[in-house]
């Protein structure tokens, strides 16, 4: 096989283990200098290879890689930028073959979610049928876990250990104080069509009448009269209530309940999300004092409390994306395949991308209990093998140490496109 | 010294480390039980006094007590319940005398902020004035960080590095895709009067120009044009601005932005937090797209991210306390006396109540830099020692253990309180 050289691209939302995936790309590909040349990565994800600005990764030093590993965000950049189909944009995907062509780029690791492997899929195709052979290989990532096949998506697990620790943290400072004070605590998590995050903070309960005493998910349609019910019987109980809710909450007939359509006194739209209509609710009906978090970013750059177990498999797919394209892998997806839940062990498999574009995997229903507020053991034997283990970045000065890379694109040798 | 018993409660808002006061009070409580018989806890503060409600702390196993040191929340519940001055109150502080009395209760150790520094004040003043003498000691604790005399209050420290290491991830996350995702990134913190926690994000950032890029605190009254023009030059130059803003900050007339006086579509105040308002600005302004995140409890609680300074100097006041007391010192607080910035060195120190009791320690000016929107080096000499290591809690299945008390109270003696 002639040596040619490869191509590295971040995209959509990033989240704390990415550039562990990258690192294990650039790692590998160093350790095949004899196949592999230089590995270019996408300045802003797929636009460094539209915009021809492609990053030398060969100028960076062993330690900044290695650096990757525990560095949250996308290091090189990533991008919301949805490549269309063939038909509607076909001279996006030819554009990228010719800066492909340009810088003989024969291999293309795209790390991202459902999106980008629907575009890893339509250029490996695009190449061949324009006579410019390139193995694509897409690497999964997103907090959302919403790929199919595999069995998680590194990301996720991290997201689950941030909400999961959190939740039993700040559930021990209100059960603290009920007495005198908040009564009811919400905290928000993304996950905008499945619940899967959301899902993680009910590991922070280990039995019966621990919190979070609600989850609220996605998948079950918000049902106000017993929502409020719940929480004024947990109260009752307990003193106080620890809610988790899901971004994606809905009521029956689909409407998020973040665009609850209130708007505030200059006809703008209410900014708040979720957790500012749940806490409404719970004023306005139960008179109960509440205090909400909304962890937006933070739950998906919390590097300072990764999961290891999702470290590890942010790294190996990323390693085994370079190892299938060596082996003449095309339009593959690594994927972790779980053996066992306990004692947990998974190894990395492969699927073809053409079972993977366009398949969101949805929490199963069984997933949920049956009053729709909580997780079941099922929920658990699943999830909590996601959060095992910590990863601690070393600190300097009592902050984590990030990688510092020095971001030197190659010459552009195309002129810029149209 | 005749054996008596002793008295603990935690008083006011909990923090990461509040508990791990309370580990170095009753370990050393119980390495001098020739002075000290038992060391009783008031279930959620000093409510527990009142009614009478004492937990026995020497049923706890030591293992139990061991895990205080790293359970955030207030193990034996915390209140927020100002005892009003003696005049108009007098009622209540005879009924802690009553059951102080009524239990042989010499030693008080009283856990909290300014507020309840003042009730200690009054309680050894009254003991003394009805021929029951008392050592009231006040042991530190504030998120605030506004007591007076000590350089710092144990929970602050932590609070910081919690803000820090947050504010550093989550603006790798924005800077990643500021080109096709959101540009403006804001962060709402804690510290209604001072910004002492708004300070800390800047320690995100180590040079100029690095993140965060604006910070808003309550003492800088908030001039809009002057913040839009600096969000709108900061998203020119990087291409991305992260905001810290503390739920303090301020109009020149003094109204706290979070109480802007928008409502809802239904009249009702609107709920969301200063993050709102200042995201409300940046929309409606500069038409960028933005995100924001209310660290709320989170941010008190997130003992999984404790600073290791913070932590022992939390212990080393617990400790003090008792200590002080059986040196027959009365009105008095153990307080933290810095020795050296660089390296950091620090030693317990102590002051009067009278010095403390209805005295806050503001922020001072030179700590903010002259645009109002960052900190200068003198403030980072003095906040980065604070946030130095790190102080793991132990983990079992991917969760923080935290400590399980028995919370058995002991038999009353009296009738309930009128």
């Amino acid at each position: 096989m002639a040596k040619r050289n490869a191509f590295y691209a971040q995209s959509g939302g990033v989240t704390a283990v990415i550039n562990a995936t990258a690192c294990g790309v650039i790692e590998t590909a160093r350790r095949h200098r004899g196949q592999i040349g230089r590995l270019y990565a996408g300045r802003n994800g797929i636009l460094g290879a539209l915009d021809e600005d492609l990053i030398d990764t060969g100028l960076e030093t062993p330690g900044a890689i290695a650096a990757l590993r525990h560095t949250p965000g996308g290091a090189f950049g990533s991008a919301r930028h949805k490549l269309k189909g063939l038909k509607e944009n076909r001279a996006e995907y030819e554009r990228l073959i010719q800066v492909f062509r340009a810088h003989d780029i024969g291999y293309f690791f795209y790390n991202g979610g459902g999106d980008s492997a629907d575009t890893c899929l339509k250029v490996s195709q695009l190449g061949a049928a324009l006579g410019y052979p390139i193995a694509a290989i897409h690497v999964p990532k997103t907090v959302d876990n919403d790929l199919p096949v595999t069995d998680t998506c590194p990301g996720f697990g991290s997201v689950a250990k941030y909400v999961a620790v959190s939740t039993r943290e700040a559930a021990l400072d209100v059960r603290s104080m009920s007495r005198t004070s908040t009564k009811v605590f919400i905290l928000e998590v993304m996950g905008r069509h499945a619940g899967w995050i959301a899902a993680a903070g009910g590991l922070a309960g280990s039995k019966a009448g621990d919190p979070p005493h609600i989850i609220l998910f996605p998948e079950i349609p918000f049902d106000r009269d017993a929502f409020l019910d719940r929480v004024a019987a947990t109260v009752r109980r307990h003193d106080y209530c620890v809610i988790v809710v899901s971004e994606g909450a809905r009521y029956p007939d689909g409407r998020f309940l973040a665009d609850a359509g209130t708007t505030d006194a200059f006809g703008h739209k209410q900014l708040g999300g979720v957790a500012t209509v749940i806490a409404a609710m719970v004023r306005d009906n139960l008179k109960l004092k509440y205090h909400y978090a909304i962890a937006d970013y933070l739950q998906r750059s919390a590097r300072h409390i990764a999961s290891r177990v999702d470290v590890e498999q942010a790294y190996a797919v990323g390693r085994a994306a370079v190892e299938l394209a060596l082996k003449g892998e095309n339009s593959v997806m690594p994927t972790i395949v779980r053996r066992s839940d306990s004692p947990y062990r998974w190894s990395i498999g492969k699927v073809a991308l053409s079972q993977v574009a366009n398949r969101e995997k949805m929490m199963p229903r069984s997933y949920i209990t049956k009053d729709g507020f909580g997780i079941t053991p099922a929920a658990r034997r699943y999830l909590s093998p996601l959060i095992q283990g910590e990863d601690y970045p070393p600190y300097r000065q009592g902050l984590p140490v990030v990688a510092t890379l020095k971001l030197k694109a190659v010459r552009k040798k195309l002129p810029p496109r149209s």
